[in-house]
């Protein structure tokens, strides 16, 4: 299994890792996140030198996190400084590894590969995330038990949303897909893919409704994905023929980290221009998420893993369609980077 | 895993068919059954050449089934008939197999194999089964924990009827296989093997109570395996020293297919010469044929698989019984049928 | 997988073996133990072989154990001593292995190699545990989900008490293992490997609280490794500055015996030379043994396994301490004795 290891990963929400160590398993690594004394975000690899016992279990004590089967403390290089053992000398080879991680916007984001490489400038701008005054946001935690590159596929082509979501985010193809309401743009650049949808005078989507009370309007769509895995959609809904609807905007983020070969951790963000206050809007928003992806895509991405039987989606010969073409170049963009990274000594 | 493709398995019991689409797993491919416009059944492969995805989650839209995913539509030949994206052209490639299938006196039996050679005039005859006059039918379908070779065992040999299912279906040892009062025979031809059990005044079974109240009769069970994997079992009790009391009939069909190396579809069908207007006795029939199977032989089948470690019966070298020879030359024929239908081109 | 075969394992306490047979797997082959009519308990391979059923499901009848699916019989030697099938003819191959086994001071014994090399005076000597007037032993059995050897390690090193048992069996670090206090001595036999240590005036451990109401103690913990997998405690408690309160022993057997790769039979006995007739004190005991080791042992045994993603210990080069002289010396030890096996013809 191979993974882009020199890029940012999300690893998580600043907001939801508090006093208590956070286990993770990242691109197949076992990994615990703690803060330290001073707030700032520590990531190390989750097994004791020792006896491999997993550090997560353990307690954080100042800046250092204590194995909990024997007491051995690590601190944020990743070296032991602390053995409660014998004359309390601390073996050369006592240390794991510890990961760059840095805390921006409201995201944890972990670099996997070569520390030396580790840019935070080339971090995913999200401040649109954080701009109170225009947008509320929500955000969340979902485990997917599916590939992470069958993950992108789905995120990267909407026209599902006839289908697979015509009861919840979509409408019937025949209003959302007809060819003269529908239009499809794509285009590349040197690590980011972007696919814009325009679903012209659709009938408004049921999960829509509460921010967009008016029966249809024209939906917009542009979803763009930045290597190695976070993608963010831009969405909005207005009506030329009733400007005083004025336009909802739902921007998002769906970022994705694979845990193994099968799973996926998704982390999510939905900001809203309306209703910013409303407690009762943010509480839907979440609850429609996860309905939408985990009772209509989880099923359906686990569903093609398991008859795929492989991950290499290319070795079985899809037939593909005009709107394959982002998620296909955001492979192709991959395989690449994972090829050249390989390469390198 | 080899399996013998050229020859019909039943694929189920017409009436258990309706409008929704039913997925199968039979010799460990997937297969999506569903219904056309006029009745006639459709088998074809359960997975879109697109995505990958399970078309049997999809619906049904007059002769053509729909992807759930991105609504590609595939017709009763397996060839793609409506493409919803982009210019609507269908690509060359999007195709999914068809199985010739037939439903016939009751049964849905498909063919595995090279359609060139499905043969309709080589399914099974069980015309006995749809005689209302003469016997009332259940059917029902199981899902066995074990290598379909392990059920054909377990079916050829009843005097594991003694050990058991003493408290179900048998009696005693000493009272069941007496060798004053028990006879077997045995005999096979091209693609069947037949072994035949008097069980001469046993006891009646407790299962059999309900359909012969005497205390005891002269046993029959005649038991026909047919290539690949359809057996069927006549049974039947009377007494001479007691004509009045006259012949209780019991046939029955165990049509099974094999799911994969560790599961085999069991389809039953139980008909009977007594009480055929009372649902009482046909609900008494279906769950105790549910209970001898699935609390009896199921879990030892079960077990033996599990303690054998390989499907392989043969390469363990087992000590075998006279009884056994309806289950060896069953495996042996099989076996030769599957070198052979391997050999061709 | 290797184990060392010729060897006495713990299988059993003799009190917890009635007339049905039980089943156990011991170095990952499937066996059958049960009593034959003068009480002597019989070790057989739990598979017959004409079909492979297990043979413990079936009824033992009087010296002899039937198989549940077709009804050999096997007697107390392996041989099969009844066929109720055909003539009765007793095949050549119609046999099971046996396993020497021992019942010797409550508990029983099976040597699971060469029976030509299998001496009793070898056992373990337990008498200890059979002392009433002295003592008072609650016996038991838990399945590990763990392998055996790092239940060995585990049980070698008391020092993980002040962190893994801080609130059950030990004491926090800096009162447990404080220099000026602590001591750790180790010595090896051929086949023996036996680790000390005095916590000098620590304080109680909670769960030795209902036996040592003082407020703290000198304790002292021998545990002693007997190839290939028997593991014998002493425990005592006293107060120099107090010798009225007198001293309280507990020794403890930990036997164990791999059953699979990952899974790890553990018979305990505990006993004590308090409360002698007190059944609160036993239930208690048995309570907390079973607490201690599954609520904090066997899960961070289990992560261990699984963050070391294989049974070879070395091969991951771990930091070693000085506290795991003892598990090392036994590792070694024990890997030499299975290599020296192994070259045997």
């Amino acid at each position: 299994m191979t993974y882009l290891r020199n890029g940012w990963y999300c690893a998580g929400w600043g907001r939801q890792l508090g006093d208590k160590p956070q286990q993770r398993l990242f691109l197949g690594e076992p990994i615990v996140l703690f803060r330290r004394s001073n707030g700032a975000v520590v990531a190390l690899g989750d097994r004791c030198p020792h006896r491999f016992a997993p550090l997560h279990e353990g307690r954080v004590q100042g800046d250092r996190i204590a194995c909990p089967y024997h007491g051995l403390q690590f601190g944020a290089d990743g070296r032991c400084q602390h053995n409660p053992h014998g004359d309390g000398k601390i073996p050369q080879a006592a240390a794991v590894r510890a990961y760059p991680i840095v805390e921006q916007q409201g995201a944890l984001w972990i670099w996997m590969g070569d520390p030396a490489l580790a840019d935070p400038a080339r971090i995913l701008d999200i401040s649109l995330f954080n701009r109170p005054a225009e947008y509320t946001t929500v955000v969340g935690h979902m485990l997917v038990r599916g590939h992470y590159q069958l993950v992108i596929d789905n995120l990267l082509d909407l026209t599902h949303a006839a289908y697979l979501h015509v009861d919840t985010l979509g409408a019937p193809p025949e209003q959302m897909l007809a060819p003269d309401r529908f239009k499809f743009e794509f285009r590349e650049e040197a690590q980011m893919v972007e696919a814009s949808y325009l679903f012209g005078g659709m009938p408004t989507p049921p999960q829509l409704q509460p921010f967009w009370p008016q029966a249809s309007g024209d939906g917009r769509g542009v979803m763009r994905w930045h290597a190695p895995c976070n993608l963010s959609l831009s969405v909005s809904i207005d009506d030329p023929a009733h400007p005083e609807a004025g336009q909802y905007l739902q921007p998002s983020l769906h970022l994705l980290v694979p845990q193994d070969a099968q799973h996926t951790h998704y982390f999510f963000a939905v900001a809203r221009n309306r209703y910013l206050d409303s407690a009762d809007h943010s509480a839907l928003i979440e609850r429609d998420m996860r309905r939408a992806f985990e009772q209509e895509d989880e099923p359906m991405i686990q569903a093609c893993q398991q008859l795929m039987g492989t991950p290499a989606l290319f070795d079985l010969k899809p037939v593909l369609l005009p709107t394959d073409v982002a998620a296909v170049r955001a492979r192709r963009l991959l395989d690449q980077l994972i090829a050249q990274e390989q390469r390198q000594p």
